[in-house]
């Protein structure tokens, strides 16, 4: 085989063996291979002594604006509107491929780094966050859907173009799926979920888009529809569809309820969700209702990192105090929205998401040796409470070791900073 | 001089130049003794080189239980009866001097090595933890608060006994602080508030409690003293002594106004109160009041670090969403709270918190080269937005650097762990 792990902790996500210790874990190819107690007859081309390390399946990152980190820090502490309209939007309209293609790299690179094996992007210029993705070799779901405003909407469209080049370059590709949707319903119109439905359905693409973000955000639905997004969403026909939907924070039962019939994911970014004010997600509901719950970053603009593990933590923190019960939603919820659900969520639930032989290798290694993970009553625990992206040293994608011993092999990320520091200087000074 | 730190970027926490490039600081004795955009002409034995790298003032715990890092992860996702009276009580109760010793020193190990320069502790075998937190080089106020569930005090209680074993030990010493003070107010009584407040009278010591942690504790206060833990503790008398109160997340306006008026110190404490579902401190209140606002991690059992940058960054992001309003609090509060609030609350507030010449060394440098912290609009903003506690590569305390490239200088910190868990194997199992 290609890789052995050896007398590591294995975290497989497996209800039945949920942690196994001192194992042996192989990898060959794209694929799982090994996974016991013994160690395999079969020599490995490479062995890595996991003495004092964790292994646990790749994070999920289900909703991004990945080259957003050009505007890390650009405009914090102010109202949703100073900052969107005032500041993060001016500075997009400043950008251009090669400064989002730079700008995407860096942000793949940190979560790689933080054990993120997986994607799921919406930002303009999209081909270029592909092209990045590709090369850098993360799995992305990667779209540009478009940003209405007005009611102006033709085949001209900037993310009309885009999706066709990344359907043309990318069918098929194991690492990068197209995907389409809106930016939102309440900014979108009929003729845009006309063309979403259709071309979703000619080229069998999930659809992404954000999701009652906030009150204005569902106000606006109820005043142009008389119905709030989820029903929209539903009576629009675009719920035939896989569907990843940000935020979805402001809900109502009956919207809740269409989640789970229609088997739509929920993307769920609390740190972007109170950086910006815009409420609590009701995971420990949406939970309740059967619903497949993911986790996610948003853009570093408002959050600043994409360190899943933040997301991990907070996402059930906050649902222990809004329900008043810290026995609500565990530190095994929050690392099965970040690992299984996600991979659910991206379309690849029976192949990905678990460490089990027969599945894809996504993995991340964690040193378990620092002191802020010692003494170890309980791993999981540790992962989800206690660990950062600091503690991963090793992430694997569909069998390829991307980052090792904190080092990505091939890339000069002195450069890569370099490179940023000089687009956003020019660009965005 | 002793330091030189050069071509580095110093976080001052001086309103009128909170930020200098480029800069130099020199350290000679405790003190800093040098900061301009030029060298200074005298030398130094020891030169950092600062390119890419980030001074801030050292972080201020003002409310740990440090030796809980034993019991890390040893019981989550429980409700507050069942976490505390099911398994950390009976935990507890098993915990000896060597136990306590050993686990003090690896959670005050972590805390120098996220950049805290100092911790305010309440646990028992506190002389114990006195001798961990004098060897290692961290400042901490230490003390053991009579926990009188019923009304059984008797000046042989252990607390007793410890504080004038710390008085004894530690009067006038330039790093540990003794204290006195009650576990709380609802679950003590006259007698020992009477006790605490002539012996911090006799001896000129801090009082440290927790104060309205829960609703809970807050109705038992009412009922049996008709009175708000506030109104209670003015009217024992013992605010006439500085107080650093833990939690405060229940507070009237009455309880505010009285908090302002005696100068009482908040140490607030959102991972916790969050984990174990007691609400969220009302900082943004506090603050508009007038009131000294700053963070603390808890016991790791509730949290489950010792890092304060997940602190600064989630209170003021709790308090984001808690007034709806997403430019309430910012970056610059938040450090602020952590340092040179911190400092005021420990009673050193004139020397110490602000990186000027004068003020005692105390410090942390963070590698600004890491991807998280690039690009960097606004360098306040990714200390609290961005950065974690393993960003930290060297921390100063009062002039002595006691961790330096990501090192403790003498300490076998894998001895260290060895021993911590090998207790932990022999009490708790």
């Amino acid at each position: 085989m290609d890789t052995l792990f050896q007398n590591i902790t294995v975290i497989t996500m497996d209800p039945a063996c949920p942690v196994m210790e001192h194992a042996y874990l192989g990898v060959h190819g794209e694929k799982i291979v090994w996974l016991s107690k013994d160690a395999p007859e079969e020599p490995s081309a490479h062995v890595i002594d996991g003495t004092g390390k964790v292994l646990i399946p790749g994070l999920q990152n289900t909703h991004t604006h990945i080259a957003m980190t050009a505007l890390r820090g650009y405009a914090d502490d102010q109202t949703l509107t100073e900052w969107l309209f005032g500041n993060i939007l001016p500075a997009e309209a400043k950008m251009n491929n090669d400064l989002v293609y730079h700008a995407a790299r860096l942000g793949i690179l940190e979560a790689l780094a933080s054990g993120t094996t997986s994607i799921c992007d919406m930002y303009f210029h999209s081909p270029e966050i592909a092209r990045a993705a590709k090369e850098l070799g993360i799995r992305a779901h990667v779209g540009n859907p478009p940003f209405e405003l007005g009611d102006g909407f033709s085949m001209e469209d900037r993310s009309v173009l885009e999706t066709e080049e990344l359907i043309r370059d990318y069918a098929d590709d194991p690492l990068i799926t197209p995907t389409i949707g809106v930016h939102a319903i309440h900014n979108s119109n009929p003729a845009v979920w006309r063309w979403v439905n259709d071309m979703a359905e000619r080229h069998d693409l999930p659809v992404v888009l954000h999701l009652s973000e906030t009150m204005p955000d569902v106000e606006s639905s109820l005043a142009k529809y008389g119905k709030t997004p989820t029903v929209a969403l539903r009576d629009s026909g675009m719920l035939a569809r896989p569907v990843t939907a940000a935020h979805c924070v402001h809900l109502t039962d009956e919207d809740i309820a269409i989640m789970k019939e229609y088997g739509l994911s929920v993307a769920s970014c609390p740190v972007s969700n109170l950086k910006l004010a815009s409420g609590i997600a009701p995971l420990a509901r949406l939970k309740e209702a059967g619903v497949n719950i993911t986790l996610a970053t948003d853009g570093v603009a408002s959050n600043n990192t994409l360190d899943l593990f933040e997301e991990m933590k907070l996402s059930v923190l906050l649902q222990k105090n809004l329900t008043g019960d810290a026995s609500a939603l565990s530190a095994w919820d929050a690392l099965t929205f970040a690992t299984v659900n996600g991979n659910i969520a991206m379309g690849r639930g029976e192949r990905c998401g678990r460490l089990l032989p027969g599945y894809e290798a996504d993995l991340a290694m964690l040193d378990f040796t620092a002191p802020h993970l010692n003494p170890c009553h309980n791993v999981i625990s540790h992962v989800v409470y206690a660990a950062h992206g600091s503690d991963v040293e090793l992430t694997m994608v569909r069998g390829r070791t991307v980052y090792e011993n904190r080092r990505f092999p091939g890339i000069d990320m002195a450069e890569e900073i370099r490179r940023v520091n000089e687009l956003v200087a020019k660009y965005l000074a």
